[in-house]
């Protein structure tokens, strides 16, 4: 098919897109934008937002702010604001720190929920988490997930005494044993745009007793994930992509309801204490979701992405998800209509079960094409070392942008 | 004396402050504001900035802007903003995530360059830090620090195999062994404004063959601090107070120079890999300062923080020293005049050389006398049980707000 076909069937999608309204909420130009899988676009409820944040409630209210401007209790509210859209019940989710922070937090706090480790003598007295010999003593990882989240697993089974065994997911249930503590994975792949089966391999994982740790960073806002219902021990992630937060706005850390209670935190700063301002030299953790806290929040980055999550009121995840299919279905077609044939190959797999929101191509001189595309509108980013990524973002991308970057992708042949 | 002889003195002080222009590039009222140590006031060239990063950085220019608006080399070049006001040269500070974060990175780190702990097996092969029987398995921290301190520390010791100590900084030398790893100190104390001997208790440090970690929060930007002159070894700090960055704004690490080469940090995100775009499987610790780095960094947090910091542009430290003595002298002065004998109690040590920018007040029930001050103009703060803390912001505090909040203190007994 071609150019006289493509583009009025888009122009039939988009007029029967019933998320289309949605991107009046958001800045954008007349580029198309295929990068909000990495940093997504600015939602017009920000920036009074963020003026109001430094004039009045700091600039005018100052110190006032951290009880009448509700800066303290930000973190708790706004995982709560985030909780519904990866199926969580509120009181399970704090906003914080970067998502490495919260990865370390989750895959120490899980060896120890697990029993796990061998961690040195010193000051573990009276804390869970000192097994015998023989007990869980292994953290699996995700060996194709986004490369940070290696990097903090092995430095958190090295200082809570585990191996850190590298698998791919679908070598998860083999891999799982007695000795396993932790289990971490990323729900859908930075890099080909993968889903993988989180309810089967949540499962897998409880079965052999072991903890599960989701990173949520490319699903939460492009895709239901529910938490609850599949049984999630700990889940974090990132909110500057699909929730689009802004640049490197504050991580969450789920941690479920039964955990918190015996969740140890390897990061037991102030504000996860149970009376912070008690300012005691002993250290009682705060009880629920509280305990994921560490330091002062960054309130400036807390606010925006606060009010970055409100074009989510009226928006069901499942028609985002729903539109996010029918984008990249609608992509891939366009692509095999306008491409020349052997030019680019799909990484991103084709069942809809096994597909995030994005599409990655595999093309010789990669990181020419990105930019030759950007410089005709169409922004994506290449990643090392043959990848072109374009992420969809329900919320403001329509099919007319889609059929768009197809047709100047061919344009690059 | 009384109010026809503090006044007069008050305005001729004024009169002689070479600092007294800096307050017209800060948003103030006509409150006396004596709560700079906790959340600096607002610096006027911060709104412009933050409008821009978020509207044309953001909004416009999207993930442009981590290259195009230097986003991603931010940490660093903000640490070098503030090197020279602790003393450091370039390339030794980055800024991002929150103190008790840096804290956490710094104790470990410290115990693995003092060749101590004993982390159990693991990843940790190739690393520093495996020591044989008998090695360094001590971390000593004060115990009248700021609780996170402790708490981390505490955190930080059980996962690499230490003890933790708590001592007062007075006991540190005795305390001092061939067990001990690494020190971690305030320099200036939370709530009794004490300065400690930053020199002399590194150099005991350094004796006995342990890693010191100041912790500069209460001091940064309120009196010269010479990390590179006294050789401290590791440094955190938070920004929000007399650098005036913003609720929650981010704070920094300093790793000295000769010791970047080993330094092993905990938190080894991908922000800190010498390739962070190569997105290899292995880790690969970025040279000199930049391992300090984690993950995203928290752009409008710190862009904000950036701005903030050009207030100091034409500020000498030790300027700010001088001045930061005359008022919290001249406030101990005003309160003997004013306040009624036995009413109020200093706990601030008398000594130039005990004391920070800070005086606190023992007082019989002081969270009420508080919140009176408040009522009439005088922001301070209230630390459990019974003490009330006020701030002296060099940049932006006279010396008749000095008088006029002792003044009003006095009205309250």
């Amino acid at each position: 098919m071609s150019e006289p076909e493509m583009r009025p069937r888009a122009e039939k999608l988009d007029a029967a897109d019933e998320l289309a309204g949605m991107r009046a909420q958001f800045v954008l130009d007349d580029t198309v934008y295929l990068d909000g899988n990495s940093l997504g676009a600015l939602p017009r409820s920000v920036p009074g937002r963020v003026e109001d944040a430094v004039r009045r409630q700091w600039g005018s209210l100052r110190i006032r702010s951290w009880d009448e401007s509700g800066w303290w209790t930000a973190p708790e509210r706004i995982g709560d604001r985030i909780a519904p859209l990866v199926g969580a019940a509120p009181g399970q989710i704090v906003v914080g720190d970067s998502t490495s922070v919260n990865v370390f937090k989750a895959v120490v706090g899980a060896v120890r929920l697990a029993g796990g480790g061998s961690e040195g003598p010193g000051d573990g007295e009276g804390h869970a988490g000192r097994p015998g010999p023989g007990g869980r003593d292994e953290v699996l990882v995700d060996a194709t997930t986004f490369p940070t989240d290696g990097y903090i697993a092995a430095s958190a089974a090295r200082l809570t005494g585990c191996t850190l065994r590298p698998v791919t997911p679908d070598e998860v249930p083999g891999a799982l044993s007695e000795r396993t503590a932790a289990v971490l994975l990323n729900h859908v792949d930075y890099r080909t745009g993968r889903l993988h089966d989180l309810p089967s391999l949540t499962a897998s994982i409880h079965a052999a007793g072991a903890i599960s740790i989701w990173d949520l960073c490319h699903s939460a806002g492009a895709l239901p994930v529910g938490l609850d219902e599949h049984g999630v021990d700990l889940a974090v992630g990132c909110t500057y992509k699909y929730l689009n937060g802004g640049p490197g706005s504050p991580a969450y850390l789920y941690v479920r309801e039964a955990h918190q209670p015996r969740f140890d935190s390897p990061l037991p700063g102030w504000n996860s204490h149970a009376d912070p301002f008690g300012m005691t030299p002993d250290y009682t953790p705060a009880p629920g979701a509280l305990r994921g806290r560490v330091g002062t929040p960054d309130i400036l980055s807390m606010l925006a992405l606060e009010a970055a999550l409100e074009v989510w009121d009226d928006v069901s995840i499942d028609a985002v998800r729903t539109k996010s299919l029918a984008l990249t279905d609608f992509f891939l077609e366009c692509v095999e209509s306008y491409v020349p044939g052997g030019a680019v190959e799909s990484l991103t797999p084709s069942p809809h079960t096994q597909r995030g929101s994005q599409v990655a191509l595999r093309c010789a001189d990669a990181g020419n094409v990105m930019r030759r595309l950007i410089d005709r509108g169409v922004i994506g980013d290449f990643r090392e070392p043959d990848v072109l990524r374009f992420g969809f973002t329900p919320l403001y991308v329509g099919f007319g942008d889609v059929e768009r970057a197809a047709r100047v992708l061919g344009e690059m042949f």
